[in-house]
């Protein structure tokens, strides 16, 4: 007799060398397929937080700032992001939001490529907030925007091209793009290349310094556990840091902050893209959160992450009657992220319904049903869970093919 | 027998309505004087942000953007900061850091104002940050940035100026600026008034509608208490609201941010001002934070903020020795912001050792020593000490007249 999938599933899980990690992190009984939105929480973080409320704001206050580290978590959280996106230190710092970030880059990027260039290629297919915040960035520094689908960007990147931006993962269907080959297309056109890693950072190896990545930006709420909100980050690779002009030179980013000159002159280092004061409780839960991948090799997550998606979409094919979903998350490993997408008639239905089962995805309007396959503590047996129970929901709402 | 200063305080304190908002805050031993850089921890807020993370965070997951609020959390956090400086509610958003929302604001501004406004006229003594990015904004926008002391501001705008950015109250000596007559004189000469904040919201009225404030900024973390790098917020004026044009228009800021539209459409009232994905756990800490207002009238801060300088700088003039300090913060009270400024000789080691002795200021280099006086927690007996302390310090290390 052929092993059932839930076997499958559960065998799967015993040789799951990252098994134990579940265990570092607050769950319950549900299927939380929603890593990709909010990361859950890692379950020492609330006993750190209240130590930094009560003793390093309510006791030491003002201290803190030097005493607990505040002023230079920026710096020291973004070493702590560095490895899983494979940086060498000081070249990440963490604040801000990720659009408050993908304006600070492609603006950089614009002047660091000179005037005569005047084009900033997009991911036609990004998350809407870059292309928004490119138009921006285009419109304040003289330049157009040319939307470009990731995979055309390498035939289209030209000498009036000063950077392209696109998403390593695309939000919506989870498809990889080919970081590698279009930033060596971008930079052999003499633009650069300006990544967004929301959704691949802490899922999959992305390799900033070996592909020679320009500037990239992640947020830190998704695979990074960060907590809510918590801040984004910035990537300036080493050999643009002398030359990087950020178009938001706050104080923090001064090269002596408390000298508190009229006249600006920029830090050297990643230190150079801060802004502002930060916001030091998110700040410090993201720092503790990023505990939870001591002794993680993200070559493990990713293999993880893969058979994970693989398994799901067999589990799929297993359940769900033929033709009532569709994965828009290609089936090459080189081209999948961490999540799968399913196009599926009353998406809005069919996930209200799932979440009240206990299957946590979300929906990507109009017809999209998003799972996010979280390595650190989603198992096989909540992947073929969360198909038996689509199953079980497309049948009850009769969701026809 | 006068009554002695020691006794003075205790009477004052005896009186004092607002004496009692000291038992809403973890305080101890120590004279905190430093509020005006940090706000001291209000004692319910670790209660409130365990729960945030641990059933927020952890139980709800992203079933709490809605079920918890956290998405309209910068709306809802702008309206309870709105009566402490003047606002009526929908115009004012919170997020990003005070630089941020400068960047924001002077940007903002300088569109409205139309293009044949080329000059942005800064605070000469402004917080340094404002400058640097008032700065960036001019060059991005095509505007040049002319300093300008904020007493001259008036007789400074005409028909090139676009704006005036202007601290409220300075940073270094407290000087209260008359906003009411530079906002009238800028928008005489048609151009935006801009203020900051930081140190005038939560320690004295400032009346944003009343005077016709076009666009302000300012921090949370100082006399609003709302924790370290607490997000900042932004107030557009209703009237401007339906043209503000950001130049920061994040996915947050859209109308539809959900239909996740590559086309940009801004939506309506204050959340018009928002970026990317605001940080919760520094929000709702912030939120929670400003309970410590309910019921408080901003004019009765005001009135004992006055009363708490006067008697501090009695005191200093009783207890220390003519000459070894200078107050550099007006006498006249109309002038005054929340804080005393002393120029002392070597400053520095006076306030590092009335910091060891629990007498909390800071140090604004080269020689200035800076009190602060947040009503809600400081008291006269709380002057009195200071002053002695400052008394026995620059006797003990010889400082000399």
């Amino acid at each position: 007799m052929s092993e059932t999938l839930r076997e499958t599933a559960l065998r799967l899980d015993s040789e799951d060398p990252l098994a134990k990690r579940r265990e570092l992190f607050a769950l319950d009984a549900a299927v939380y397929l929603d890593g990709n939105s909010l990361g859950a929480l890692p379950a020492h973080v609330p006993a750190r937080m209240a130590d930094v409320i009560t003793r390093e704001w309510g006791a030491l206050r003002i201290r803190s700032w030097d005493e607990s580290g505040w002023w230079t978590a920026p710096e020291r959280t973004g070493d702590r992001i560095a490895p899983l996106v494979g940086a060498a230190p000081g070249q990440i710092v963490v604040g801000d939001s990720t659009s408050v970030n993908v304006f600070k880059a492609v603006v950089a990027a614009a002047r660091l490529a000179g005037e005569e260039r005047d084009e900033i290629l997009v991911d036609a297919t990004t998350f809407p907030t870059d292309g928004y915040i490119a138009e921006s960035a285009a419109r304040m520094t003289g330049r157009r925007i040319v939307p470009v689908a990731p995979a055309e960007v390498a035939g289209a990147v030209g000498p009036r091209t000063a950077a392209a931006l696109v998403n390593h993962v695309d939000f919506r269907t989870g498809r990889l793009h080919d970081l590698p080959g279009i930033t060596a297309a971008v930079r052999a056109a003499g633009a650069l290349a300006v990544w967004d890693l929301c959704h691949s950072a802490g899922a999959l190896p992305v390799g900033l310094d070996t592909h020679g990545v320009d500037l990239a930006v992640g947020c830190t709420y998704k695979y990074l556990n960060g907590g809510p909100g918590s801040p984004a980050y910035l990537y300036v690779a080493e050999r643009h840091q002398g030359v990087f002009d950020s178009p938001l030179p706050g104080w923090n980013s001064h090269a002596d902050p408390f000298g508190m000159t009229p006249g600006y002159a920029a830090a050297d280092g990643a230190a150079r893209g801060r802004v502002g004061t930060p916001d030091i409780l998110s700040m410090l839960a993201l720092e503790s959160a990023l505990d939870v991948w001591d002794g993680v090799a993200i070559e493990d997550v990713r293999a993880k992450s893969l058979a994970l998606t693989d398994f799901f979409l067999e589990c799929v094919r297993g359940y769900v009657p033929d033709g009532v979903v569709e994965s828009l998350t290609p089936a090459a490993h080189a081209e999948r992220g961490s999540q799968v997408a399913l196009r599926c008639d009353a998406a809005p239905a069919v996930m209200a319904e799932l979440i009240a089962r206990g299957v946590v995805g979300d929906l990507r309007r109009p017809d999209v049903l998003r799972f996010g396959f979280t390595p650190l503590y989603v198992g096989f047996a909540d992947a073929e869970r969360a198909a038996r129970v689509l199953a079980e929901v497309v049948t009850d709402l009769g969701v026809a093919a």
